[in-house]
C-alpha cells in the first residue's frame, strides 16, 4: 500500500469511526460472550513487576466498528502469503496510566504514530501466528490459541511491555473471524492466517518500557505452503551468524529475532540454498531451520527410531507446531493415541542437543533418516540437503517429498488442524 | 501524543502538504547546494548487493513544505530528553522499483503505515544519534556526522536494507536544522539531538528485504545530561542475561539490540543500581554499559597509565563517541595534540579484552583509577560503584564526580564539539 492510498483508507476509517455499528449477529455473540465468565483480572507492571488495579483487557468492553467498504475476498489460486487482508482488525491499547483500553474491531486501516514512537527506534514488537480453518461443513476452528497467548505474555515480560487475560484475547479474536469468516478462503488446505501484534507507541526517544502500547490483530487469507505436494528444501548451514546466545532472545517472538535474519537468509540463497539452518557454537549444535524449529530422525543399530529436537534451553523458539509434533509422537510411542502409519518398531522422542557431526556420522553409517523444520505456515517442511563447510550432506526423502515419521505425522496434524480429527487443540470460532 | 492527537496533527500535516512554500533562507541555501557536487550516484540491489542505476538519495531534489502552525521552542530548563521534537523533519522515502525518492523537509507529523508494515513485525529498523551545537556567537556545528552515516550504512546492510549517499544526508540534516535552528536552546550545556532512523514499510508479512523504506530524520532540544555537575552511576554487572553474541548483531545501531535490555536494566534498577553493565561468557568480559560503550583506566606498578576499551570484535557498537576518546588519547599519548591536566607519566591506550576478575584484582592492588561509560547523550558517564555476583565493587572518583584521565579528555571533546576548541570533527552547519 502506498503511503498516499495509505492517507485516504485512514481518512475514510477515521470517518467511519463517528458512528458504532454494531449487527446483529456480533450482538448476538456479545450477549453469549457476556454470560461466559471474564475475569477483570488485575494487570502487572511492566515496571515492577507488582500487581496493579488498571483493568485488563475485557470482552465485554469490545466496540465493533464495521466497514462500510466491504472489499471482495480474492480468487485463492492468487494469494501470495501475507499480502491480502480482511475488512476487519481488532485494536486494545493501553497505558501505563490507565491500564488496557476497550477493543475495537474496526475497518483494516492504517495506524497512525509519532515518528518517535518506541516500535520505530527500539524494535519494543511482537507478534504471533496461528491460523484459522474452515471444514467442508463450514465449521470454522482456531488451532491451540492458548498456546500463542501464553508465549505472548511470556515474550511481552521480555521486552518490559505489559501482560493481559489472553482468554479475552482469544474470544476477540473470535468475534473478528466470526466478522470476516467469509474471507477464509473454501478450498482445500487453505486457511486463514492470524497475526497478533503487540508494539509499544509512546512518543518519546526514551530507553525504557513505553507508557503507551498497542496490541492488534490482522488476518490474512493464505494458501497451502506446497500447492503442489511437498516440495524439500535445501539448506545452507550458517557458522558465520548466530540467530540466538545463552542469555538472549531466541526463546521469545520479537521482532528483534527476525530482520537481522534476512540477510542471513539471502546470502544463503545466493549459494542456491533455499533457507538457511543455524548452527551454534564451536560444535556447530542445530538450533533452528530459517524461522522453523529442527527436528532430525535417526534409526539407531538396535533397531530404534529416535525423533530429535534441540532442547528449549532459552535459545530454541518455543514452537506450537514443535510442541504439536512432539505430543502427537509421544502419545503415538506411549500407546496413549497411535498415529497410522508410523514405521513399526520402538519410537522414542528426545528434546537434546544434537551436532552437525552426530548427523553426518549418522549419515555416513545408514541411520539418518530425514530432517525436517516445524512451523506455522509450512506446519512441516522437508529437507533433502545441508550444505556444510563446503560440503553438501544429502538426506533421503520419499517420492511424496515426505520422511518415514514426518508423513504420518503431519497427517495427524493436519487432520486436527482442519477439524476433520476431532481434537482438544481445535478451538470451535463459529 | 496521543492517537487522537496524531489524526489530528495528520489531517493539519496532510492539508499543507498541498502548498510549497520555501522560505527564502531555505531559496539561498539551496542555491549554495546544488552548486556543490553531490553525486547523482548509484545504489546497491539489498538483496543481491549488486551496484544499479535506481537513483541515490540527492539533495538538488529536495522539496521544502514549510509548516503553518510553528510551535514556539520551550523554556530550555523543562525538557526532558527525546519528548520534544521541532517543527520539521526530513523523509526520504525508498522503493525497490524506483530507488530513492525526492527529500522532503516537511511539518513534524505522524507516520501513516499499513499495520502489516516490516517494521512493526521484523524489527526492520535502525538508527543513529548525533548532537547540534550552537556556540556563543550563533554558530552552528554538527559533530562528527560522517561516522553516524557510515554506521548507518553498514546497519541498513546487516539487515537487507539499501544503501544510500551518507553526504547526501549530511547535507539533507543541515538544511533540517537551518530551518529549525531556533530550537536550540541558547544555553551552556544545551544542544539539538538529531535522530536520524531508517525503517522497512512494506505492506507485507513475508520476512525478506522490503520493497519499500522510509529513512526519516527527527529533531529533539536537549539538555546537559548532568545539569547539577557528574554524577557518577552504579552498575548492575549482569551475568543472567547477554546484549550480544560472537556471529550476532551487537556491533549494529539496530532498533533490535535495544528493547531487550529495558527489562534487563529495569531489573537493576529495582537492585538499587542506575544501570547494567553487560559481561559476557563463562570469564565475565566487560562489554557494555547499558547503552554506552566501556572504558577503564588502570595504573599498573611500572608507572604506566593504561586506558582500556573492549575491542570492536563484533559484539561492541563502534561508538562515535568511543572512536573519539580513544583517537584524543592516542593523539595525546602519541605528542601530536597534548591534553590539558592529563596525568603525568606514560599513557597507554589498549583495545583489548578486558573481565571483572582483572577489574576486581587490580582494585584489590590498587590500580584501578577509573571506571566510564561513552555515548552522544551523556558523552562521559563516570561509575563509582559495581554490584558483581552479591559484592559491590567501588571504583575511585574525584571531588567532581571525574576521575583524573576522564575529566581532561572530557572537557577536550566537550569544547571541539561545542566549537570552543577548532578541529575538523566539527562540521560547519550555519
Amino acid at each position: 500500500m502506498s503511503r498516499l492510498t495509505s492517507l485516504r483508507s485512514l481518512t475514510s476509517s477515521a470517518r467511519s469511526r463517528s458512528g458504532l455499528l454494531v449487527p446483529s449477529h456480533v450482538k448476538n455473540a456479545l450477549a453469549r460472550q457476556t454470560q461466559a465468565r471474564f475475569n477483570s483480572s488485575v494487570t502487572r507492571d511492566p515496571m515492577t513487576g507488582e500487581l496493579t488495579s488498571l483493568p485488563d483487557i475485557e470482552v465485554s468492553r469490545l466496540q465493533v466498528i464495521q466497514t462500510d467498504k466491504p472489499q471482495p475476498p480474492p480468487d485463492p489460486s492468487s494469494l501470495v502469503f501475507g499480502h491480502t487482508f480482511t475488512d476487519h482488525m481488532l485494536a486494545i491499547p493501553w497505558a501505563a496510566a490507565s491500564g488496557w483500553g476497550a477493543p475495537q474491531i474496526k475497518p483494516y486501516g492504517p495506524l497512525v504514530l509519532d515518528p518517535s514512537a518506541t516500535v520505530f527506534h527500539y524494535a519494543q514488537e511482537l507478534f504471533e501466528g496461528l491460523k484459522a480453518y474452515r471444514d467442508a461443513n463450514g465449521k470454522i476452528t482456531m488451532f491451540r490459541p492458548d498456546m500463542n497467548m501464553k508465549r505472548m505474555n511470556r515474550t511481552a515480560q521480555r521486552i518490559a511491555l505489559p501482560t493481559f487475560n489472553g482468554n479475552a484475547v482469544i474470544e476477540l479474536m473470535k468475534q473478528l473471524i466470526r466478522i470476516d469468516k467469509h474471507w477464509i478462503p473454501d478450498k482445500e488446505g487453505y486457511s486463514l492466517y492470524i497475526r497478533p501484534t503487540f508494539i509499544g507507541t509512546q512518543a518519546a526517544l526514551g530507553i525504557a518500557p513505553p507508557s503507551e502500547a498497542l496490541l492488534f490483530v490482522i488476518c490474512s487469507p493464505v494458501g497451502p505452503y506446497y500447492p503442489q505436494g511437498f516440495k524439500p528444501v535445501a539448506l545452507y548451514g550458517t557458522t558465520e551468524y548466530s540467530r540466538a546466545a545463552p542469555g538472549g532472545i531466541g526463546a521469545y517472538k520479537l521482532g528483534a529475532n527476525y530482520a537481522p535474519g534476512v540477510m542471513v537468509q539471502k546470502e544463503a540463497a545466493k549459494k542456491g540454498y533455499v533457507q538457511n539452518l543455524w548452527l551454534h557454537g564451536p560444535e556447530h549444535h542445530i538450533t533452528e531451520v530459517g524461522t522453523m524449529n529442527a527436528f532430525v530422525v535417526f534409526k539407531h543399530p538396535d533397531g530404534v527410531t529416535e525423533l530429535v529436537t534441540p532442547p528449549l534451553d532459552g535459545m530454541i523458539l518455543p514452537g506450537v507446531t514443535r510442541d504439536s509434533v512432539l505430543a502427537l509422537a509421544r502419545d503415538h510411542a506411549s500407546g496413549k493415541a497411535l498415529i497410522d502409519g508410523m514405521p513399526e518398531g520402538k519410537l522414542v522422542i528426545n528434546e537434546r542437543p544434537v551436532t552437525m557431526k552426530e548427523v553426518i556420522d549418522a549419515s555416513k553409517q545408514g541411520q539418518l533418516v530425514e530432517f525436517f523444520g516445524t512451523g506455522t505456515a509450512a506446519v512441516i517442511s522437508p529437507v533433502d540437503r545441508i550444505g556444510y563447510l563446503g560440503q553438501d550432506l544429502h538426506i533421503p526423502v520419499g517420492p511424496d517429498g515426505m520422511g518415514p515419521v514426518s508423513r504420518p505425522i503431519w497427517k495427524q496434524l493436519v487432520g486436527i488442524q482442519t477439524g476433520k480429527i476431532a481434537h482438544p487443540w481445535s478451538v470451535l470460532v463459529d
